[in-house]
């Protein structure tokens, strides 16, 4: 299904709701019912998803978690992107970027093979690196830009010759392509001070917001200061749904997480 | 095995060479005889492996060529791995960094189960963001500072407040951390009329230069201009070496440029 521009604006405005769950399973932090099965990371996601597609707007899954346990992982990545039911909007966090000969292959694999929605992407190596994703027009790029990390005060807030922030600069750049309106941009919830001159410079655009929950990030502030006619962002959550009491969390404490969040969505739509 | 600094530097003195071979096992471009086996990537980089062992300092695995072929291409790569001989130098060229609990995962991987020597990792999200993979000490944290891609533009070659370039920012921040001593640098062969301020200002670093043969950097002009006493540089060769004449190229082509560039790595030393 091809879920451009026109397909999430409306599930937004359906669902009323930003709610974007992070898949996040940790090895180390799942309940141990589903760490002692034999397919650990997609039984255990299979359930939240289970217990939340008809309350949330998409799902973004963390490829890191997936990865570390080698082929066995991505067998499991694998179906469960399957699973997951068609209507929600699916996200895989890989955060790739590469020359354009390679960046094709990472391409291939997530926009083909795997078919995903949309793909995360270091924006360091420029615009030709990530043309190879671009060029998949039913897809959406997710181009990093002020990550919610401490770590952004290195590069990503350096101030330019023209006296814009790197990030910035990384904003203006690539919707100054032919592709802005496949392209998303993350923005971290933790960065209240810069939402409003961001949502200013792009008026137009989605944002992928991680960093509401454990972070810190508010999201009052971020709605209000991000939101435009489109709704226009996603806000992902995933340690505070996922783990909410810790090694202690049942399926049960999940699902109240996400009837939470879902909710609190819903009062400030 | 631990292959930090002296290690390489002893290496690269005893082979008297630089040479680095990317393995970019691109399942369109790889020889028919290999392409029809059941382990393809496999099967050809062991080939090319036991052809050049002897002659190269070190190994560059691209991931995105096995990443490409989902669970089947990370078991190859796994064997892959297992069978590079202990002496050689492996890096393993993924692109990767997150925020910190995600990057944690990715480095167990890649450092623990994969066991390769170096990783290649994205700068954008900051020092924090590569802790993960530093606090490896024993291993190589390999961060892209002026690739050899045109987008090296947009970005990388950026001045910032101070009248650096971002790519120098990069190179200062991380060298004025306490891992100075295991991180190399990514410069692009690409770039040769910055490759002494970049020697200048990092008169220790160790670099690992792409972009020499399919992309057009002069190998005499970079080790002239890069080289320190301890050798100070791995020059990664792949397409030239794995693909010298198309899709017609035998395992003799590939033995044949191997000793080209083995030859001409040490007629400059």
């Amino acid at each position: 299904m091809n879920k451009k521009r026109e397909y999430l604006v409306e599930r937004i405005n359906t669902m009323k709701s930003f709610l974007c769950i992070g898949l996040d399973p940790d090895i180390d932090k799942i309940p141990a019912f589903y760490r002692n099965s034999s397919s650990p990371l997609l039984n255990f996601c299979a359930d939240v998803v289970h217990n939340s597609f008809d309350h949330v707007v998409a799902y973004k899954i963390n490829i890191a978690f997936f990865e570390s346990q080698g082929p066995e992982g991505w067998r499991q990545l694998e179906e469960l992107v399957k699973l997951i039911p068609n209507e929600c909007f699916v996200i895989a966090d890989a955060k790739r970027a590469d020359i354009g000969n390679t960046s094709s292959h990472y391409a291939k694999y997530y926009f083909e093979r795997l078919n995903v929605d949309a793909l995360t992407l270091h924006p360091y190596m420029g615009v030709d690196s990530l043309e190879p994703f671009l060029n998949y027009h039913n897809k959406w790029s997710v181009i990093l830009a002020l990550t919610s990390n401490k770590g952004s005060n290195d590069f990503e807030k350096l101030k330019i010759e023209n006296q814009q922030y790197l990030f910035e600069s990384v904003i203006q750049k690539f919707n100054s392509t032919e592709f802005a309106d496949q392209i998303m941009f993350v923005i971290g919830a933790t960065n209240p001070e810069y939402m409003q001159q961001i949502r200013t410079q792009a008026p137009n655009s989605f944002f992928l917001i991680p960093g509401i929950g454990e972070q810190g990030g508010e999201l009052e502030e971020t709605v209000r200061k991000l939101r435009n006619k489109d709704g226009g962002m996603l806000i992902n959550v995933s340690r505070k749904i996922l783990f909410p009491n810790g090694l202690e969390t049942t399926m049960d404490d999940i699902r109240t997480s996400i009837l939470d969040y879902a909710n609190q969505m819903k009062s400030l739509f």
